[in-house]
């Protein structure tokens, strides 16, 4: 029984869960092991060492935690901080509301700073925030680095600036999940406090482990946090990190050895070569959404996300009718509009391991779609306009020079 | 990179997680997917209808979390609790201790039943506890039916019975991880409110997924119980499944066609017949440790596991080295004593895909390793034993009558 | 190890071997079996019905040799004629030309029709020959369905006709090796006597397993064929069909599986379709190579391959460079032109499990690597030609309907 | 569609296919690939420059033909000799016969020397005709190594022997099917002309790749053999190794990538510890068998084989219904007794990647299948005899230490 199954490749272009690359999916192709063997921990070393390279911190303890984004972001909040405490939050997008969401469950009195979706975080507001915050009632800063719905990355070097103009001593707590190891992330540089992502993003996994990294303030916040945590606490794999065995309870051994191919394979590639295809994808997909004459949802450049494009369609085409013409005719899959973009926007992601021609194939796709829904799009303009950076952009493959 | 690699198979026999059969481990071989796409909706529905069969309910409600057991066991409390709520919990041993932990850190009033490791729960002080508890001051009886660290099984329908001599409203919530779908459960014939499972243990899968049954009762506590939670809060769910998504944050696609494929060889041989298969291969283990003379952890019959044998080593043999040579010589995973058994015991897990020539090559491995540490076992002892008893109850293989 | 390598997906243009769909891959993805159990039997008993349908037959005999395309010609010719026999065969390419020579050697006496590469067959010196050969002396016509190396598909019906007029007695080989279940073909209509396939052309699978059919006038020749044959002799397979064992020495498990699987694929998307399929993406091809102002090698319509394009570039152009540069640059792997169009010609294979927007990925890389190698190309010319064909004739996926 | 699937592991015990380890079957787990890239070249030259290895020569040329045993026997012979050339064959088991039947089919003058089955080669009579032939017109020895119809190994050394006691030229032809990586074999020690293998054997690879090395003198041969061949004609392989692009027709590139795998992991352990691990396999099966009171089909101790061990039945048992009930009941795979022993002998295989508890467990399955069929075994005796044996003699796994 394949539910999914059509002649040739589904072309997958939601921004998560991404493609796998072939050498991981073999490298999940196995039997369970017994994770108490000598075996799992040396592994499981190998890779608390690596991960902390994609966040670029040489100072945080990394957790691999079974669970989603959104268990991630639990234990970002519930490790560090107590209910009741303030934080300033960003709301920009769907995920940023989630987040939000999550965050006043848990009991925080959440400050939220909310920008018009399609815009980034307010960083004025925060400023001044911070400023009048002389008695540092805020406890936290928490923002998500690139907003999955709209395609709208923020600036984190400048959050930390401004915390900093105001020597502030809130925690700066970043949702990385489309953003980390896509996107220039910088966890040390940046000081960032607690950052984390999800498998099944840039990393190009399967879903069902959150990454999460906590520097030494969030770490040594843990211990007067009072927030009620049991399976997202830190301190559990704290405990068994000094046993050399790793893991207060069972992880998934296929994903270990995905994760260890995974990061083998970009590492092999080079984080940077990453990043920076991830930049030639970006601008490629807006270049072509210009040229079909469509809007970013994304307001400013500035913003623009090289991991997601929210395009903006006519206001007598409904987006979502996209997305289906595009499972049920082409095999495509693209990103929803969600919550107030529904039906307004759809959403090509481009992250994780793709290349170019995988791209222009989604490129034509969506040109097809929108002239089968009535849009009077110039076929092959996109295209066109993609090849034209990406001829004079793309370089050899390393490995085959 | 395979750390675990050595000439042939290995040789799994831990209590989870345990063997993937083939089919699974081909069915989870696959690419990401978009979870938004009509196809996967189709896929979960299927997969709510069909779990439920393994727990024997019909009136309860499935929750397919991405977590373990911990997490799976932190839902169905603070679901269906309050913090300082009072609870009846049984120590029997390193799973249960770690669920009370759990119960304890997440700010129950946990009234601790005591019982030696090697006894089942002691049902009599319940008895006495409900009896006395005429105010109903007691919220909730949580109790593992198998408890993993010692291979002892506790009697449900008993438990069940006692609440209702008390005519007693406390839930009842039953860790069935290393039960489940091995050993006989009948949530709705005995009333659990909570049950639950991990994908790791008799499922066959790989970790990753906690999967919860809440009867009605307990999804009728959830309205009133104040526990904080967001990423295990069933409420969530509950909403997607009314829209026909039914998914809060994304699951694993690998793990949806795994379980989908899991039940359908567990239905294809029959769920009877994989308990009948359990009972003969935890027979046929008790067998061989009384041939060898050595004594069962578990200190009566009426306790026995089919799912997992504590074996108690004598005084003068650490039981790791018995763990260590079977990993080192054999490319044998026995599990470990744990905790207050550590030392004394080791431990075979019979739970899974498993079949009898695949056990009797782990007894044999025992018996060499046995030798080599120094116990004057009969070589060929325990597999007589073991063979006496199978070769008169194996059945054959239905599909190749 | 993995020599192939780079970020996202192989794209894999080349006529063969073709990309393997997903469900073929995990098919496959298993351990021996002993293929003396009733199990392998079963299934091949299923794989030999089956595969009749593909070739359009109910009254030929399939064979399933673990061997390549070579080796099914080889079959084909050692078990129907002599050494000495006269067989007529058609030079019109690359592979026409490797199994004269294989004819050759295995001491036919081959009259050789030969056409300039490009063309089709020249079916009027067939029926001149046939005219004049009263006598008979012809044993067999050897004709390749489809050319791989030029892309040209002979007229199969035509041939048939011609004998027909003649009532010549000739057996009437066909290599369909790029052609079977990919293009309109026929054995019973035609009275093809002997037609042959290879298992990683159309059928999708791994290279490995030569399918040849036989026809009852074929059979009848075996009596008579006085070629030394032992690994290729069908009656050594015939004689295990009839104790229904069916293998004279030891099959590919993993391919047999994966047979099963491609033949469920292909009869549940529906022969026809495949085919349908296959002259969508063939037409789509040609259009872009109009668009990008470039010759078709294939010189007549009547001709054109609906599996490959085999792309004519300008003098000043070596097309070897661009395979060079599809592989280091955009990791797209096309064909090369062989022989007498080495450096001439440039091959996209469009046949096996594919879509439309793995093509149209194609054809953009394609563009991107002409601009790389000097030729004035428009980019997106090709793919806006193709997308504005293939957009007008693009069914929906039926089972998404 | 499964047809093999039932609880639990199957037990391959048949002499070949055999089981393949975990991480071939990842490495096998791919999509096709382009064969005329770089890459796959790059990957061929290590494979043809370590093959050489297992068979222990540094002056042959190795061959890998898509093809079984069977198409590698009939490489040996058309390369090497001409039609009418008269050979020495020794027939002792259904192996040797079905090479004779080749032999005779290919035309040649088969001079066969007969053994019971059961009993090695008759290297006497061997001697007798070489001292006879002083004309030099016996062409070529033809011999099995391993006849895996009986289990009897012939000994090779001993031949090298009488054909140097006699200086005769005659080519030594060893078909080494299921002794090549398993036994001890020593192609240049030895003057092996030309020694073949299969994937599915020793190799632990699926079936479709026959692997055969010619010596110098052998390739010679090749100049004046005047058989027809064209499939398999060495010529055209070493066309293309002179070109550097290896292959004259299609490979297999996912058993290309497979061999790779097998390789490296015979080389982690080590070729002459796979040997030995043979050697304990096959001793411990012998003491099993003893230990029940059966006889070995090898009739003396010199000839027993450590990869298969063919077991004798008393007269009142039918040996095909071991077997039977080996599949129906305990998921083993045993092998059948074949021609002349058929009904009379089943067959353990012990070869390729294989560990002591993977055959502990299909001896106590033996057992219990002798007690079912009303042999008087005492269940256990096997077992205690080959755990008695192998507790003292299995060395820790090196990589485990």
């Amino acid at each position: 029984m394949d539910y999914v199954y059509g002649p040739g490749r589904n072309h997958l272009f939601v921004p998560g869960p991404v493609n796998i690359p072939e050498p991981v999916i073999r490298a999940m192709n196995r039997n369970n092991e017994d994770y108490r063997s000598p075996a799992v921990p040396a592994l499981t070393k190998t890779l608390l060492e690596d991960v902390k390279k994609i966040f670029k911190t040489t100072t945080a303890t990394p957790f691999l935690i079974p669970t989603t984004g959104t268990g991630a972001w639990e234990s970002a909040l519930t490790n560090t901080l107590s209910p009741g405490d303030r934080i300033v939050s960003f709301l920009i997008g769907q995920f940023s509301l989630l987040w939000i969401d999550q965050q006043q469950r848990l009991g925080f009195n959440v400050d939220v700073v909310e920008s018009e979706w399609g815009q980034g975080a307010n960083l004025d507001i925060l400023a001044s925030k911070l400023a009048a915050d002389t008695a540092h009632t805020i406890k936290a800063v928490c923002i998500v680095h690139n907003e999955t719905a709209t395609g709208v990355t923020n600036n984190l070097a400048k959050v930390r600036r401004i915390l900093d103009d105001y020597s502030h001593p809130a925690l700066f707590l970043v949702d990385g999940v489309s953003s980390i190891c896509a996107l220039d992330f910088r966890m040390d540089e940046w000081g960032v406090d607690v950052a984390l992502t999800g498998s099944q993003k840039a990393l190009s996994l399967p879903t069902g482990m959150g990454i999460v990294c906590a520097g030494p303030k969030a770490l040594e916040a843990t211990k007067t946090a009072k927030s009620v945590r049991v399976f997202f606490d830190w301190n559990d794999y704290l405990k068994f990190y000094k046993l050399g065995t790793y893991w207060p309870y069972t992880p998934s051994i296929q994903l270990l050895y995905g994760l260890r191919t995974a990061l083998d394979l970009i590492f092999e590639e080079g984080l940077d070569n990453v990043i920076a295809r991830h930049s030639r994808l970006g601008k490629a997909t807006r270049l072509a959404v210009e040229a079909w004459g469509l809007k970013n949802c994304t307001q400013k450049e500035e913003w623009f996300s090289d991991t997601v494009t929210a395009v903006v369609v006519p206001p007598y085409i409904d987006s979502s009718e996209i997305v289906r013409r595009g499972w049920k005719r082409y095999n495509l899959s693209l990103g929803l509009g969600l919550n107030k973009v529904a039906g307004k926007v759809f959403r090509i992601g481009h992250l994780g391991n793709l290349n170019e021609l995988q791209l222009l194939g989604c490129l034509a796709g969506v040109e097809m779609i929108l002239k089968d829904v009535g849009y009077p799009v110039k076929l092959g303009s996109g295209v066109a306009a993609a090849c034209a950076y990406l001829q004079n952009n793309t370089p050899l493959i390393p490995s085959r020079i």
